[in-house]
C-alpha cells in the first residue's frame, strides 16, 4: 500500500464531520476523498466546505468508488450493521464509532461477515486514545500499582440529551450508551467481566420516563480474574463533564481524569473557582485525533486493528446483561 | 447541672486513650474524674501520666462512682452489651464508640435497657462531626446542589489491621466494621436504605482468608427515596488514607475530602509529590474532639443526643444486610 | 525545674486571649497562673472565664508575683521594651510576640538587658512553627532540592486593617508589620540578607495614604550567600488569607501552603469552587499552640530559646532597609 | 485576496521544523509553498518530508519567488535585521518570531523600513495565545477582578540550554531571552513599565559565568500608572517547564498555568505524584499553532497584527532597562 490513505466518512453529522475534519486537516497520511450522508446535501456542503473532491447521498455509491480505500463508519448506530457489512463486502478497510449495533444478532452478523471477507474492521473507542487512559495503562505496564484489582470508572453528562436520543431503541438508553466506553476500558485495565449488578433510576430529568430510560446507574463488575469493578453513570452532572477513573493495585493506585478546561484559578469573594471540560468534544478531542491517525496507520502497516469488533461485542454484552440486571434487580452472570 | 461535666473513661486502650487525653486537656467543660480498664495497670498508668483522680480495672466500680456523671465506652465491640446496660443502669449518661454491637440483638437489648431506663445514650460516628462532611451537610440544607440523589462513599485503608482484628467475629469483618461509617454519612445524607447489593474479595492479602473476611468490596445502595448510593470499602490504600464521598444532586455536586497532609509539594526530576494522610488518628483527630465536646455540651444542655443508638442499628442493619448480599450473591431488601 | 511551668500572660487582647486561653486549655505543661491587661477589667473577666487564679491591670503587679515562672508578652508592640525588660530583671522567661519593637535602639536596649540578666527570652514567629514551613525546613535539611538558591514568599491580607493600624508609628506599616514574617522565614531558609530592593504603592485603598502607608509591596532580597529571595506583601487579596513560599534549589523545588479551609468542592454550572482560609487566626491556629508548647518546653528543659532576640532584630534589619528602599528607590545595603 | 494564503518559511531548525509543519497540515486557510534554510540540504529534506513544492539556501531567493505572498522568518535571533527588512522591500506580509533583535538599533531600523514599506509585520509571542493567558486577559475584560495592580509572571526552565546559546551575544541571555515573554504579557495586561530593578546570579551552573550569563533573576517593575510588577526568571526548574502568572486585582485574582501534563495521579508509598509538562514545545503547542493561524487570517482579512514591531521593542526596552539594572544594582528607568 503507498504511503497515503485514500479514506471515505459515511455519516458527516455531528460525529462524522468531527472525524471528517481530522481526516481533511490533520491526519497527514491520509486523503479524505469522498463523504456520504443520506440527508439530502450534507455530503455536498461538506465536501464543498473541506475540499473534498466527492460526495454522495448513499453510501453504497461511495463504497463502489474505486479510489476508496478505507471508511470511517460515522452514522447511527441503528445502520451499523448494514454499512460495515456492505463495506466489508466491498473490500474496504473498516473504522466504525462504538456501539457496533444495538443488538446482539446485528453484532454477531458482522463479525460473521468480517471473518468471512477478512475484512479489515477496527473500532472506535476513542477513550483508549485518551493521553490518561493510555497513560494509566503504561503505568500499570510498568508494575507501578502491582496487580490491578479495583477498578472504578465515572462517566457523567453536562444534560441530558433529548429525548428522543434517551430512548433505549434508538441509543441503547443510558447504560448501554455511556457505559459502552466505561466498559471497554474496564477490560482494558482488568480483562474480562464475569457478573454484573445495576441499579439506577429516574432521579434528575422526570421526562425521561416517558421514553423509558434511567438517568442514574450504578454498576458493579465481577471480573473474571476476582477483581471488582464499579461504573457510575449520570446525566446530570450539570457542572461540566465528568469523564474519570481510579484503578486500584496492591502496590499503588492511579487516579485518571480531569475537570478543569482552562487553567485559571479565578479568586474573588465567592471563593476560588475554576472552569470545568464542558462536553465530550473538547474533552476528547485529542484522543477522536489520534484514534482515527491509528486506524489509517494500522492499515498503512498491514498492521491488526487496535480494538476488534470482538471487543465491541464484549462491551456490549456487559451492557446487555447490566440492563437486564437493573431491570430484574438481581445479579446476572455473563 | 453544673456547667461543668465529671465523666468517666472505660476502656483507655488506642481509641480510648484518645478520648480520655481529650477529656482530660481539650474539653474545657468536662473533667475527667475516672477511667478504668480490665487490662491491668493500664488505668492506673494513664490516671498518673494525666493526673486523672480515680482509676478502677472493672467498669462497675466506675459507674458506682457518685462522683461519675456521664461515661464514654470505648471498649471491644463485644463488651459494648454489658457495659453500656450497666452504665444506662447506674443512671449514667453513656457516650458510646461505634458499631453499637456485633449483632442486632445485642443492639436491640441494648435499645430497650436505654428506653427502660430513659438514659441518655450518644453513639460515636465521627465522620459526622468532620469540617468535611459537616460542610457538606451545610451546603446541601442551603440548597446549593438541589436534591441530593447520589451519594458515594469511599473508606480506604492504608494496610490490613492484625489477622485477629480482620476476624468476623472479632470486628465485624471489612463491611461491618469500616462499611459502619459509611452506611452512617449516607444516612444522613440521603435517609435510610431500602435494598443492598455487595460484591468483594481476597485480592490483596491471601493470609485474610484465614480468619474468614475480605479486603475489598462494593456495595451499592438503593435507598428509600429512589435515590443511589455506592460505598467502596478496602485495605489496600498503601500510600495512605483515602476517605471521600461525593454526593450528586439535581443542581450541582460536591466533592467531600482530601489526600495532602503536609501543604508541600515537593518537585523533583521524579515528578512533583506531595505526602498523605497517614491514617485515621490524623485524619479526624479534630472530629473526635468535636464529638466528645459535642457529647459533653449535649449533656449538660439536656439536649438530645446528635446520634441515637437506633441510628447504629440502621447502620448495622445495612452492615448485616451487605455481607449477607455479598455470601448469597444476591440482592437483600432491608 | 518542676515538670509543669507557672506562666502568666501580659495582654489579652485579641492575640493575648488566643495565646492565654492556649496556655489555661491545650498546653499541658502549663499552668496559667495570672494574667495583665491594662484595659480596666479586662483581665479579670478573661481570668473568670478561663479560672485564672490571678489577675492585674498592671504587668508589674503580675511580675512581682513569685508563682509566676514565665511570661508571655502579648501588648502592644510600642510597650514591648517596657515590659520586656521589666520581665527580664524580675528573673521571668519570657515569650515576646513579634515584631520586638518599633526601633532598632529599642530592640538594642532590650537585647542589651536581656544579655546583662542572662534571662531566657524566645520571640515569637509562628510561622517557623506551622506545619508547612517546618516540613519545608525538613525536606531542605534532607537534602531533596539539593542547595536551595531562591526563595520566594507570599503575604496577603484579605482586607486591609483599620487606619489606625496601617500607621506606620503604630504597627510600622504594612512592610515591617507583614514583611517581619516573610524576612524572619526568608533567613530561616536561606541565611542573613545583604542588600534589598523595594517597590509598592497604594493601589487599593486610597484611604491609606492619609496614614502615610501603602497597601502594595514587592521586594527583592539578595542573601549574603548569594542566594535570591522576593516578597510580595498585598492587603487587597479579597478572597481569604494568601500566605505561601517557594524555594527553588540546584535539585528540585518546594511549593509551600494552601487556599483551601474546608476540603469540599462545590460543583454547579457557575464552574467549581472552594472556600479559602479566611485570616491568620485559622490558618496559623495550630502554630501559635505549638510555639508556645515549645516555649514552655525550652524553659523547662533549660534549653536555648527557638528563637532569639537576635533574630528578630536581623528581621527588623531587613525591614528597615525595605522601607528605606522604597522611599529612596535605590538598592539598600544591610 | 484570496482565501487561501501562500506562504514561505524562512529558517527550518528546531522553532521552524515547528511553524512549517503548522502551516503545512494544521492552518486549512494557509498553503505552505516555500521554506528556505541557509543550512545546506534542511530546506529540501523538509520540503521532501511534507511535500512543500519549493525549497531555498538564500532567503532572498525565496522572497524573490512571486508564488509566496507571506512569510514567517524563524531564522537566529541575530539575522532577523536583515532577513525581516528584505522580506519588507520585497512586499510580503511578515510574521517574525521573538526576539525582534539582539539590539536597539537593529530593531529601530525594522520599524523604520516597515513603516517606509508600509508592510505587515506581526510579531510572534506566543504566551499571548495560549489559552490561560488568553483567558485570563478575558477575565480581566470582564471586571471579574476590579483593577489589576500587581502581575507576577514565572518563567523557569527544565535546564540550562547549551553554553553557546546562553551567550549573551547569540540569545541576549536570561534576562532578553526568557523574561521578553513576561515583559510582553506584563505589557498586555498593565500596560508599559516606568522602571525596572533586577537582582540575578549563577547560582545553580557555574560554568554559565564562563559565556558572561546567569541562571536566575528576580525582576521588579513599576508601570506608568502606578501598578507593580514581578518577573522570576531561573534555568533550573530541574522538575519540569514552570509558567506561570498571577494577576492581582481590588476586587479579586487570577492564577495563570499549570504544571501537570498526563492527568494521571500515581498513589504509592512514596506519595502522590504527577508529571509536569517537560518544555515550551509541549506546553504552547496550541499556543503555537493558534499564533500563526491568527496571522494567516489577520493578513488575509487585511486587518492590522495582533502584536506590533513597537510591541517587540517595548518588550526588549524592559530587558535592556533590567539588564543594566542588574549590572549596576540599581533601578533603571525607561
Amino acid at each position: 500500500m503507498s504511503n497515503r490513505l485514500n479514506v471515505g466518512v459515511i455519516g458527516v453529522g455531528r460525529m462524522g464531520r468531527l472525524y471528517a475534519a481530522n481526516l481533511a486537516q490533520r491526519v497527514p497520511n491520509a486523503r479524505l476523498v469522498a463523504v456520504a450522508d443520506q440527508k439530502a446535501g450534507l455530503a455536498e456542503s461538506f465536501a464543498k466546505e473541506y475540499g473534498v473532491p466527492k460526495f454522495y447521498e448513499n453510501h453504497r455509491d461511495l463504497l463502489s468508488d474505486p479510489d476508496v480505500e478505507a471508511v470511517a463508519v460515522i452514522t447511527s448506530t441503528s445502520t451499523h450493521k448494514d454499512v460495515v457489512i456492505d463495506a466489508a463486502k466491498a473490500g474496504k478497510a473498516v473504522f466504525c464509532e462504538k456501539p457496533i449495533s444495538l443488538s446482539l444478532e446485528d453484532a454477531n452478523r458482522i463479525l460473521q461477515v468480517v471473518e468471512e471477507t477478512g475484512a479489515f474492521l477496527q473500532m472506535g473507542f476513542q477513550r483508549r486514545f485518551d493521553a490518561a487512559y493510555m497513560g494509566a495503562r503504561q503505568k500499570v505496564e510498568e508494575g507501578i500499582i502491582g496487580t490491578p484489582v479495583v477498578f472504578t470508572s465515572i462517566s457523567r453528562d453536562p444534560y441530558r440529551p433529548p429525548l428522543e436520543f434517551c430512548d433505549p431503541k434508538v441509543s441503547g438508553g443510558l447504560i448501554a450508551d455511556m457505559g459502552a466506553h466505561d466498559f471497554d476500558v474496564a477490560r482494558m485495565y482488568m480483562g474480562d467481566v464475569k457478573s454484573v449488578h445495576a441499579i439506577g433510576g429516574v432521579l434528575a430529568y422526570p421526562e425521561i420516563k416517558e421514553v423509558g430510560d434511567i438517568d442514574n446507574a450504578l454498576i458493579n463488575l465481577v471480573f473474571e480474574n476476582g477483581g471488582l469493578g464499579a461504573v457510575q453513570l449520570s446525566r446530570n452532572a450539570v457542572f461540566g463533564y465528568d469523564i474519570r477513573g481510579e484503578l486500584w493495585g496492591t502496590k499503588g493506585s492511579l487516579q485518571i481524569g480531569y475537570f478543569r478546561q482552562t487553567p485559571i484559578l479565578i479568586m474573588t469573594e465567592e471563593g476560588i473557582t475554576h472552569d470545568v471540560v464542558p462536553y465530550f468534544i473538547q474533552r476528547f478531542e485529542s484522543a477522536y485525533l489520534t484514534q482515527i491517525q491509528d486506524f489509517v496507520d494500522k492499515v498503512l502497516k498491514s498492521e491488526k486493528p487496535s480494538i476488534t469488533g470482538a471487543d465491541a461485542v464484549a462491551a456490549m454484552r456487559i451492557s446487555l446483561a447490566a440492563n437486564a440486571s437493573f431491570e430484574q434487580n438481581r445479579t446476572v452472570e455473563i
